[in-house]
Protein backbone atom coordinates (compact mmCIF):
# COMPACT_ATOMS: atom_id res chain seq x y z
CA UNK A 1 0.00 0.00 0.00
CA UNK A 2 1.21 3.19 -0.18
CA UNK A 3 1.19 6.19 2.61
CA UNK A 4 -2.57 7.68 1.50
CA UNK A 5 -4.09 3.89 1.23
CA UNK A 6 -2.00 3.29 4.49
CA UNK A 7 -3.57 6.00 6.11
CA UNK A 8 -7.23 5.81 5.01
CA UNK A 9 -7.09 2.33 5.94
CA UNK A 10 -6.02 2.91 9.52
CA UNK A 11 -8.40 5.40 9.51
CA UNK A 12 -11.08 3.13 8.19
CA UNK A 13 -9.89 0.36 10.89
CA UNK A 14 -10.00 3.28 13.99
CA UNK A 15 -13.30 3.94 12.60
CA UNK A 16 -14.91 0.41 12.52
CA UNK A 17 -13.22 -0.02 16.05
CA UNK A 18 -15.90 2.35 17.57
CA UNK A 19 -18.60 0.64 16.78
CA UNK A 20 -20.66 -1.21 19.09
CA UNK A 21 -22.46 -4.12 17.64
CA UNK A 22 -25.78 -5.24 19.01
CA UNK A 23 -28.05 -7.86 18.02
CA UNK A 24 -31.94 -9.50 18.70
CA UNK A 25 -35.02 -7.95 17.84
CA UNK A 26 -35.56 -6.44 20.91
CA UNK A 27 -32.23 -5.52 22.19
CA UNK A 28 -31.79 -3.62 18.59
CA UNK A 29 -34.78 -2.33 18.94
CA UNK A 30 -34.43 -0.66 22.33
CA UNK A 31 -30.82 0.64 21.71
CA UNK A 32 -32.59 2.47 18.55
CA UNK A 33 -35.17 4.27 20.76
CA UNK A 34 -32.37 5.45 22.65
CA UNK A 35 -31.33 9.37 22.63
CA UNK A 36 -28.73 10.42 21.39
CA UNK A 37 -27.41 7.31 20.07
CA UNK A 38 -25.69 7.56 16.31
CA UNK A 39 -26.25 4.28 13.60
CA UNK A 40 -23.79 3.38 11.34
CA UNK A 41 -25.61 0.08 9.91
CA UNK A 42 -28.49 -1.94 9.94
CA UNK A 43 -28.24 -5.41 9.44
CA UNK A 44 -30.56 -8.07 8.56
CA UNK A 45 -31.20 -11.48 7.31
CA UNK A 46 -32.77 -11.53 3.92
CA UNK A 47 -34.73 -14.79 5.51
CA UNK A 48 -36.78 -12.69 8.02
CA UNK A 49 -40.27 -12.82 7.74
CA UNK A 50 -42.46 -9.96 7.90
CA UNK A 51 -43.30 -8.81 11.55
CA UNK A 52 -43.97 -5.15 13.36
CA UNK A 53 -40.94 -5.32 15.40
CA UNK A 54 -38.96 -5.88 12.04
CA UNK A 55 -40.96 -2.72 10.21
CA UNK A 56 -40.63 -0.10 13.69
CA UNK A 57 -36.64 -1.29 13.44
CA UNK A 58 -36.49 -0.43 9.96
CA UNK A 59 -38.03 2.88 10.18
CA UNK A 60 -36.06 4.22 13.40
CA UNK A 61 -32.92 3.05 11.27
CA UNK A 62 -33.98 5.32 8.86
CA UNK A 63 -35.07 8.19 10.77
CA UNK A 64 -31.27 8.08 12.57
CA UNK A 65 -30.19 7.93 8.56
CA UNK A 66 -28.36 4.45 8.98
CA UNK A 67 -27.48 2.54 5.98
CA UNK A 68 -29.72 -0.40 5.80
CA UNK A 69 -27.90 -3.73 4.45
CA UNK A 70 -29.58 -7.10 3.62
CA UNK A 71 -27.72 -10.26 4.32
CA UNK A 72 -27.70 -13.86 3.45
CA UNK A 73 -28.60 -15.73 7.21
CA UNK A 74 -24.96 -17.16 7.14
CA UNK A 75 -23.01 -13.57 6.37
CA UNK A 76 -25.28 -12.43 9.25
CA UNK A 77 -24.19 -14.88 12.04
CA UNK A 78 -20.60 -13.51 11.07
CA UNK A 79 -21.50 -10.19 11.71
CA UNK A 80 -23.19 -10.75 15.09
CA UNK A 81 -21.00 -13.45 16.10
CA UNK A 82 -24.36 -14.88 17.80
CA UNK A 83 -26.31 -16.87 15.25
CA UNK A 84 -28.78 -18.32 17.76
CA UNK A 85 -29.77 -15.07 19.80
CA UNK A 86 -29.73 -12.90 16.94
CA UNK A 87 -33.18 -12.94 15.55
CA UNK A 88 -31.95 -11.91 11.50
CA UNK A 89 -30.80 -8.41 13.10
CA UNK A 90 -28.00 -6.31 13.81
CA UNK A 91 -26.93 -2.81 14.53
CA UNK A 92 -23.75 -1.19 14.65
CA UNK A 93 -23.64 2.07 16.85
CA UNK A 94 -21.13 4.70 16.76
CA UNK A 95 -19.12 5.05 20.31
CA UNK A 96 -16.47 7.68 19.82
CA UNK A 97 -14.83 6.81 22.99
CA UNK A 98 -14.63 3.70 22.24
CA UNK A 99 -10.67 2.60 21.37
CA UNK A 100 -8.96 -0.74 20.91
CA UNK A 101 -5.85 -1.54 23.92
CA UNK A 102 -3.31 -1.24 21.24
CA UNK A 103 -4.50 2.02 20.06
CA UNK A 104 -4.51 3.41 23.58
CA UNK A 105 -0.67 2.09 24.40
CA UNK A 106 0.28 3.19 20.39
CA UNK A 107 -1.05 7.21 20.88
CA UNK A 108 1.54 9.64 20.68
CA UNK A 109 -0.83 11.46 23.41
CA UNK A 110 -1.39 8.96 25.88
CA UNK A 111 -3.14 10.91 29.10
CA UNK A 112 -1.34 10.55 32.56
CA UNK A 113 -4.60 10.15 34.43
CA UNK A 114 -5.94 7.23 36.56
CA UNK A 115 -7.74 4.16 34.07
CA UNK A 116 -10.01 1.59 35.49
CA UNK A 117 -9.44 -2.50 35.26
CA UNK A 118 -12.48 -4.41 35.18
CA UNK A 119 -12.18 -7.83 36.75
CA UNK A 120 -15.70 -9.72 36.21
CA UNK A 121 -18.08 -7.20 36.91
CA UNK A 122 -20.91 -8.93 35.67
CA UNK A 123 -23.81 -7.14 36.98
CA UNK A 124 -24.84 -5.05 33.80
CA UNK A 125 -26.31 -2.24 36.52
CA UNK A 126 -23.01 -2.18 37.91
CA UNK A 127 -21.40 -2.02 34.48
CA UNK A 128 -23.39 0.55 33.32
CA UNK A 129 -22.80 3.33 36.59
CA UNK A 130 -19.07 2.56 36.55
CA UNK A 131 -19.47 4.29 32.99
CA UNK A 132 -21.27 6.50 33.65
CA UNK A 133 -19.13 7.88 36.79
CA UNK A 134 -16.22 7.15 34.96
CA UNK A 135 -17.15 9.62 32.11
CA UNK A 136 -18.56 12.33 34.19
CA UNK A 137 -15.08 11.95 36.19
CA UNK A 138 -11.65 12.16 35.85
CA UNK A 139 -10.90 8.55 34.42
CA UNK A 140 -9.10 8.45 30.86
CA UNK A 141 -9.82 5.42 30.01
CA UNK A 142 -12.25 2.02 31.55
CA UNK A 143 -10.55 -1.27 30.10
CA UNK A 144 -13.14 -3.76 29.32
CA UNK A 145 -12.16 -7.26 28.42
CA UNK A 146 -13.78 -9.31 26.03
CA UNK A 147 -14.37 -12.06 28.53
CA UNK A 148 -16.19 -12.28 32.18
CA UNK A 149 -17.38 -9.01 32.36
CA UNK A 150 -21.08 -7.95 31.25
CA UNK A 151 -21.25 -7.07 27.50
CA UNK A 152 -22.59 -3.69 26.28
CA UNK A 153 -26.02 -4.29 25.80
CA UNK A 154 -29.53 -1.90 25.83
CA UNK A 155 -29.60 -2.69 29.93
CA UNK A 156 -26.03 -1.52 30.29
CA UNK A 157 -26.43 1.50 27.68
CA UNK A 158 -29.70 2.34 30.30
CA UNK A 159 -27.61 2.15 33.50
CA UNK A 160 -25.02 4.34 31.95
CA UNK A 161 -27.66 6.93 30.84
CA UNK A 162 -26.36 6.67 27.60
CA UNK A 163 -22.82 7.99 27.95
CA UNK A 164 -21.66 4.40 26.66
CA UNK A 165 -21.87 6.53 23.56
CA UNK A 166 -18.77 9.00 25.40
CA UNK A 167 -17.19 6.92 26.91
CA UNK A 168 -13.44 6.44 26.81
CA UNK A 169 -13.66 2.37 26.83
CA UNK A 170 -10.71 0.47 25.81
CA UNK A 171 -11.73 -2.88 24.24
CA UNK A 172 -9.41 -5.94 25.24
CA UNK A 173 -9.85 -8.84 23.26
CA UNK A 174 -6.79 -10.75 25.10
CA UNK A 175 -6.63 -11.84 28.92
CA UNK A 176 -6.69 -8.69 31.43
CA UNK A 177 -3.79 -9.67 32.79
CA UNK A 178 -1.95 -9.46 29.80
CA UNK A 179 -3.09 -5.96 29.38
CA UNK A 180 -2.29 -4.65 32.98
CA UNK A 181 1.24 -6.15 32.22
CA UNK A 182 1.83 -4.50 29.03
CA UNK A 183 0.21 -1.32 31.03
CA UNK A 184 3.28 -1.80 33.47
CA UNK A 185 5.61 -2.09 31.41
CA UNK A 186 4.72 1.82 29.54
CA UNK A 187 5.34 2.75 33.53
CA UNK A 188 1.57 2.34 34.73
CA UNK A 189 0.90 1.65 38.03
CA UNK A 190 -2.01 -1.28 39.29
CA UNK A 191 -3.43 -0.80 41.94
CA UNK A 192 -6.16 -2.83 43.84
CA UNK A 193 -8.62 -1.91 46.60
CA UNK A 194 -8.47 -4.15 49.51
CA UNK A 195 -10.23 -3.37 53.12
CA UNK A 196 -6.91 -5.20 54.29
CA UNK A 197 -4.68 -2.48 52.78
CA UNK A 198 -2.41 -0.14 55.04
CA UNK A 199 -2.70 3.05 52.30
CA UNK A 200 -5.92 4.64 51.76
CA UNK A 201 -7.30 6.15 48.33
CA UNK A 202 -6.75 9.69 49.43
CA UNK A 203 -3.15 8.60 50.20
CA UNK A 204 -2.63 8.08 46.33
CA UNK A 205 -0.74 10.05 44.17
CA UNK A 206 -2.44 11.13 40.95
CA UNK A 207 -0.15 9.95 37.93
CA UNK A 208 -0.39 6.73 35.39
CA UNK A 209 -2.24 4.36 37.27
CA UNK A 210 -4.64 1.84 36.62
CA UNK A 211 -6.89 0.66 39.44
CA UNK A 212 -8.48 -2.58 39.64
CA UNK A 213 -11.99 -3.59 40.36
CA UNK A 214 -12.84 -6.74 40.84
CA UNK A 215 -16.39 -8.94 40.60
CA UNK A 216 -19.10 -8.53 42.76
CA UNK A 217 -19.09 -11.47 44.90
CA UNK A 218 -15.27 -12.69 44.95
CA UNK A 219 -13.62 -9.30 44.45
CA UNK A 220 -10.75 -9.29 41.99
CA UNK A 221 -9.46 -12.98 40.57
CA UNK A 222 -6.32 -14.25 41.34
CA UNK A 223 -4.30 -13.92 37.89
CA UNK A 224 -4.89 -10.54 38.22
CA UNK A 225 -4.46 -10.03 41.81
CA UNK A 226 -0.49 -11.02 41.05
CA UNK A 227 -0.61 -7.77 38.50
CA UNK A 228 -1.30 -5.59 41.58
CA UNK A 229 1.63 -3.58 42.55
CA UNK A 230 0.11 -1.48 45.85
CA UNK A 231 -3.53 -2.03 47.89
CA UNK A 232 -5.16 0.82 49.05
CA UNK A 233 -8.45 0.84 51.09
CA UNK A 234 -11.31 3.01 51.23
CA UNK A 235 -11.61 4.02 55.23
CA UNK A 236 -15.34 2.95 56.26
CA UNK A 237 -17.41 3.64 59.47
CA UNK A 238 -19.65 1.43 61.18
CA UNK A 239 -18.23 -1.82 60.55
CA UNK A 240 -19.15 -1.62 56.90
CA UNK A 241 -16.89 -4.15 54.71
CA UNK A 242 -17.66 -3.18 51.28
CA UNK A 243 -18.92 -1.15 48.95
CA UNK A 244 -20.78 -1.43 45.88
CA UNK A 245 -18.03 -1.92 42.98
CA UNK A 246 -19.67 1.07 41.52
CA UNK A 247 -19.90 3.72 44.17
CA UNK A 248 -15.75 2.56 44.60
CA UNK A 249 -15.29 3.38 41.13
CA UNK A 250 -17.11 6.56 41.09
CA UNK A 251 -14.96 7.59 44.65
CA UNK A 252 -12.11 6.85 42.51
CA UNK A 253 -13.13 8.43 39.12
CA UNK A 254 -14.15 11.93 41.44
CA UNK A 255 -10.96 11.78 44.32
CA UNK A 256 -9.66 15.08 44.71
CA UNK A 257 -6.82 16.77 42.33
CA UNK B 1 -45.80 7.83 86.32
CA UNK B 2 -43.06 8.34 88.98
CA UNK B 3 -39.68 8.92 87.38
CA UNK B 4 -38.58 5.10 87.60
CA UNK B 5 -41.74 4.64 85.43
CA UNK B 6 -41.05 7.82 82.90
CA UNK B 7 -37.66 6.29 82.45
CA UNK B 8 -39.16 2.49 81.83
CA UNK B 9 -41.77 4.08 79.63
CA UNK B 10 -39.65 6.15 77.85
CA UNK B 11 -36.69 3.36 77.49
CA UNK B 12 -39.76 1.18 75.95
CA UNK B 13 -40.88 3.81 73.32
CA UNK B 14 -36.98 3.96 72.09
CA UNK B 15 -36.70 0.53 71.53
CA UNK B 16 -40.07 0.09 69.35
CA UNK B 17 -38.76 3.04 67.39
CA UNK B 18 -35.97 1.29 66.11
CA UNK B 19 -38.28 -1.90 65.11
CA UNK B 20 -38.51 -2.25 61.60
CA UNK B 21 -42.11 -4.54 60.28
CA UNK B 22 -41.95 -6.41 57.17
CA UNK B 23 -45.01 -8.07 56.61
CA UNK B 24 -46.03 -10.50 53.41
CA UNK B 25 -44.97 -14.39 53.27
CA UNK B 26 -42.43 -14.36 51.08
CA UNK B 27 -40.60 -10.89 52.32
CA UNK B 28 -40.54 -12.41 55.72
CA UNK B 29 -39.38 -15.25 54.97
CA UNK B 30 -36.47 -13.12 52.65
CA UNK B 31 -35.72 -11.19 55.92
CA UNK B 32 -35.53 -14.13 58.25
CA UNK B 33 -33.00 -15.70 55.88
CA UNK B 34 -30.46 -12.24 55.76
CA UNK B 35 -27.42 -12.56 57.39
CA UNK B 36 -26.79 -10.44 60.54
CA UNK B 37 -30.62 -9.74 61.42
CA UNK B 38 -31.91 -9.25 65.18
CA UNK B 39 -35.64 -10.53 65.31
CA UNK B 40 -37.89 -9.29 68.14
CA UNK B 41 -41.13 -11.00 67.15
CA UNK B 42 -42.97 -12.38 64.59
CA UNK B 43 -46.74 -11.86 64.27
CA UNK B 44 -48.80 -14.83 62.49
CA UNK B 45 -52.41 -14.59 62.29
CA UNK B 46 -54.42 -16.81 63.81
CA UNK B 47 -56.73 -17.46 60.67
CA UNK B 48 -53.74 -18.82 59.30
CA UNK B 49 -53.85 -22.46 56.87
CA UNK B 50 -51.15 -24.66 57.56
CA UNK B 51 -48.79 -24.10 55.05
CA UNK B 52 -44.65 -25.19 54.09
CA UNK B 53 -43.89 -21.50 53.65
CA UNK B 54 -45.42 -20.82 57.64
CA UNK B 55 -43.51 -23.56 58.99
CA UNK B 56 -40.15 -22.20 57.61
CA UNK B 57 -40.85 -18.65 58.69
CA UNK B 58 -41.87 -20.32 62.17
CA UNK B 59 -38.66 -22.19 62.25
CA UNK B 60 -35.96 -19.56 61.31
CA UNK B 61 -38.08 -17.09 63.52
CA UNK B 62 -37.33 -19.59 66.53
CA UNK B 63 -33.72 -20.13 65.65
CA UNK B 64 -33.35 -16.21 66.18
CA UNK B 65 -35.18 -16.37 69.53
CA UNK B 66 -37.72 -14.44 68.39
CA UNK B 67 -40.76 -14.69 70.58
CA UNK B 68 -44.19 -15.71 68.44
CA UNK B 69 -47.61 -13.96 68.87
CA UNK B 70 -50.43 -15.14 67.59
CA UNK B 71 -53.13 -12.07 66.77
CA UNK B 72 -56.67 -12.32 65.50
CA UNK B 73 -56.90 -11.38 61.71
CA UNK B 74 -57.85 -7.50 62.50
CA UNK B 75 -55.16 -7.36 65.37
CA UNK B 76 -52.43 -8.11 62.83
CA UNK B 77 -53.74 -5.69 60.46
CA UNK B 78 -53.09 -3.36 62.91
CA UNK B 79 -49.54 -4.74 63.45
CA UNK B 80 -48.57 -4.72 59.43
CA UNK B 81 -50.76 -1.68 58.46
CA UNK B 82 -51.47 -3.66 55.56
CA UNK B 83 -54.35 -6.03 55.77
CA UNK B 84 -54.29 -6.59 51.71
CA UNK B 85 -50.58 -7.85 51.25
CA UNK B 86 -49.28 -8.89 54.70
CA UNK B 87 -51.18 -12.82 53.82
CA UNK B 88 -51.34 -13.12 57.62
CA UNK B 89 -47.55 -12.53 58.94
CA UNK B 90 -45.45 -9.91 60.10
CA UNK B 91 -41.91 -9.55 61.60
CA UNK B 92 -40.43 -7.18 63.80
CA UNK B 93 -36.93 -6.85 63.08
CA UNK B 94 -34.44 -4.63 65.43
CA UNK B 95 -32.51 -1.66 63.50
CA UNK B 96 -30.13 -0.49 66.84
CA UNK B 97 -29.56 2.96 64.27
CA UNK B 98 -33.14 3.77 63.94
CA UNK B 99 -34.74 6.51 65.24
CA UNK B 100 -37.10 9.09 64.86
CA UNK B 101 -37.17 12.87 64.06
CA UNK B 102 -38.18 13.79 67.56
CA UNK B 103 -35.78 11.73 69.28
CA UNK B 104 -32.52 13.00 66.82
CA UNK B 105 -33.67 16.28 67.11
CA UNK B 106 -33.90 16.52 71.21
CA UNK B 107 -30.72 13.92 71.78
CA UNK B 108 -27.89 16.26 73.60
CA UNK B 109 -25.41 14.86 71.82
CA UNK B 110 -26.16 15.99 68.15
CA UNK B 111 -23.89 14.98 65.95
CA UNK B 112 -22.14 18.00 63.95
CA UNK B 113 -21.57 16.42 60.44
CA UNK B 114 -23.34 15.81 57.35
CA UNK B 115 -27.12 14.79 56.93
CA UNK B 116 -28.83 13.22 53.91
CA UNK B 117 -32.29 14.06 53.39
CA UNK B 118 -33.93 11.76 51.09
CA UNK B 119 -36.71 13.39 48.52
CA UNK B 120 -38.46 11.18 46.64
CA UNK B 121 -35.90 7.79 46.15
CA UNK B 122 -38.70 5.48 45.01
CA UNK B 123 -36.06 3.15 43.20
CA UNK B 124 -35.13 0.48 46.20
CA UNK B 125 -31.95 -0.24 44.59
CA UNK B 126 -30.87 3.06 44.87
CA UNK B 127 -32.21 3.46 48.27
CA UNK B 128 -30.29 0.47 49.60
CA UNK B 129 -27.07 1.67 48.00
CA UNK B 130 -27.45 5.30 49.28
CA UNK B 131 -27.80 3.47 52.97
CA UNK B 132 -24.93 1.35 52.44
CA UNK B 133 -22.38 4.57 51.27
CA UNK B 134 -23.89 7.03 53.71
CA UNK B 135 -23.61 4.43 56.51
CA UNK B 136 -19.53 3.50 55.90
CA UNK B 137 -19.00 7.00 55.04
CA UNK B 138 -19.31 9.83 57.28
CA UNK B 139 -23.22 10.79 57.26
CA UNK B 140 -24.61 10.99 60.65
CA UNK B 141 -28.57 10.33 59.65
CA UNK B 142 -30.52 9.74 56.58
CA UNK B 143 -33.74 11.43 57.12
CA UNK B 144 -36.54 9.25 55.17
CA UNK B 145 -39.91 9.49 54.98
CA UNK B 146 -42.96 7.64 55.82
CA UNK B 147 -44.17 9.13 52.08
CA UNK B 148 -42.89 9.21 48.67
CA UNK B 149 -39.81 6.98 49.28
CA UNK B 150 -39.58 3.75 48.61
CA UNK B 151 -39.57 1.80 51.87
CA UNK B 152 -37.46 -0.68 53.64
CA UNK B 153 -37.98 -3.99 52.49
CA UNK B 154 -35.84 -7.24 51.73
CA UNK B 155 -35.21 -5.56 48.46
CA UNK B 156 -33.47 -2.75 50.20
CA UNK B 157 -31.92 -4.76 52.90
CA UNK B 158 -30.55 -6.62 50.04
CA UNK B 159 -28.88 -3.72 48.37
CA UNK B 160 -27.70 -2.12 51.34
CA UNK B 161 -25.90 -5.08 51.71
CA UNK B 162 -27.73 -5.76 55.27
CA UNK B 163 -26.58 -2.32 56.60
CA UNK B 164 -30.08 -1.02 57.14
CA UNK B 165 -29.52 -2.62 60.58
CA UNK B 166 -26.90 -0.62 61.54
CA UNK B 167 -27.20 2.93 59.90
CA UNK B 168 -28.39 6.23 61.44
CA UNK B 169 -32.35 6.32 59.69
CA UNK B 170 -34.21 9.17 60.75
CA UNK B 171 -37.55 8.35 60.26
CA UNK B 172 -40.18 10.73 59.52
CA UNK B 173 -43.78 10.64 59.80
CA UNK B 174 -45.03 14.12 58.09
CA UNK B 175 -43.52 16.18 55.70
CA UNK B 176 -39.87 16.44 54.41
CA UNK B 177 -40.23 20.37 53.86
CA UNK B 178 -41.59 20.55 57.85
CA UNK B 179 -39.02 18.33 58.99
CA UNK B 180 -36.09 20.37 56.89
CA UNK B 181 -37.61 23.37 58.43
CA UNK B 182 -37.18 22.57 61.97
CA UNK B 183 -33.52 21.27 61.27
CA UNK B 184 -32.69 24.94 59.70
CA UNK B 185 -34.49 25.93 63.44
CA UNK B 186 -31.62 24.33 65.11
CA UNK B 187 -28.84 25.73 62.79
CA UNK B 188 -28.62 23.32 59.68
CA UNK B 189 -27.52 24.52 56.94
CA UNK B 190 -30.16 22.58 54.11
CA UNK B 191 -27.63 21.96 50.93
CA UNK B 192 -29.42 21.09 47.34
CA UNK B 193 -27.22 19.81 44.31
CA UNK B 194 -27.70 21.21 40.72
CA UNK B 195 -25.97 21.18 37.84
CA UNK B 196 -26.43 25.06 37.56
CA UNK B 197 -24.64 25.77 41.06
CA UNK B 198 -21.89 28.05 41.44
CA UNK B 199 -20.29 26.61 44.11
CA UNK B 200 -19.09 22.77 44.15
CA UNK B 201 -19.36 20.57 46.50
CA UNK B 202 -15.56 20.24 47.32
CA UNK B 203 -16.12 23.74 48.81
CA UNK B 204 -19.00 23.24 51.12
CA UNK B 205 -17.39 23.79 54.12
CA UNK B 206 -18.23 20.39 56.75
CA UNK B 207 -20.45 21.44 59.57
CA UNK B 208 -24.17 20.87 60.37
CA UNK B 209 -25.52 20.56 56.85
CA UNK B 210 -28.63 18.59 55.52
CA UNK B 211 -27.92 17.16 51.62
CA UNK B 212 -31.37 16.99 49.69
CA UNK B 213 -30.74 14.14 47.43
CA UNK B 214 -33.98 14.39 44.45
CA UNK B 215 -35.74 11.61 42.69
CA UNK B 216 -34.31 9.73 39.87
CA UNK B 217 -36.12 11.56 37.34
CA UNK B 218 -37.59 14.52 38.48
CA UNK B 219 -34.90 15.71 40.69
CA UNK B 220 -35.44 17.52 44.20
CA UNK B 221 -39.42 18.64 44.54
CA UNK B 222 -40.69 22.27 44.25
CA UNK B 223 -41.68 22.54 48.48
CA UNK B 224 -38.42 20.70 49.35
CA UNK B 225 -36.71 23.31 46.79
CA UNK B 226 -37.64 26.26 48.78
CA UNK B 227 -36.23 24.64 51.77
CA UNK B 228 -32.45 24.52 50.36
CA UNK B 229 -30.33 27.50 51.38
CA UNK B 230 -27.58 26.68 48.98
CA UNK B 231 -26.74 24.82 46.37
CA UNK B 232 -23.42 23.31 45.23
CA UNK B 233 -22.68 21.30 41.95
CA UNK B 234 -20.35 17.91 41.32
CA UNK B 235 -18.55 19.68 38.38
CA UNK B 236 -18.58 16.90 35.65
CA UNK B 237 -16.89 15.78 32.46
CA UNK B 238 -17.31 14.77 28.81
CA UNK B 239 -20.89 16.43 28.73
CA UNK B 240 -22.40 14.17 31.72
CA UNK B 241 -25.39 16.14 32.81
CA UNK B 242 -25.93 13.86 35.94
CA UNK B 243 -24.99 11.21 38.09
CA UNK B 244 -26.88 8.03 39.40
CA UNK B 245 -28.41 9.35 42.95
CA UNK B 246 -26.53 6.87 44.92
CA UNK B 247 -23.41 7.36 43.57
CA UNK B 248 -24.06 11.16 44.49
CA UNK B 249 -24.92 10.00 48.34
CA UNK B 250 -21.60 8.27 47.81
CA UNK B 251 -19.43 11.23 47.03
CA UNK B 252 -21.34 13.50 50.00
CA UNK B 253 -20.57 10.55 52.20
CA UNK B 254 -16.45 10.48 51.57
CA UNK B 255 -15.82 13.69 50.62
CA UNK B 256 -12.76 14.56 52.34
CA UNK B 257 -12.33 15.83 56.39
Amino acid sequence: MNRGDSEAYLAKKQFYDTLLTIYGRKPVLEALQLSGIRVHRLHVAESNKPAGILTEIHQLASQHGAEICHHSRSALSRISKNSKQDQGVAVDLICPGFTTFDQFLDSADQPQSDLLALDGITNPQNLGMIIRSACAGNISGILLPAKGCAQIDPLVIKASAGTVFRAPIIRISGSLEDALGRFKQRGYAVVGLSSHAQRTLGDCPHGKQVFVLGNETKGVSKTVETQCDRWVKIPMNNGVESLNVAVTAALIAFRRH
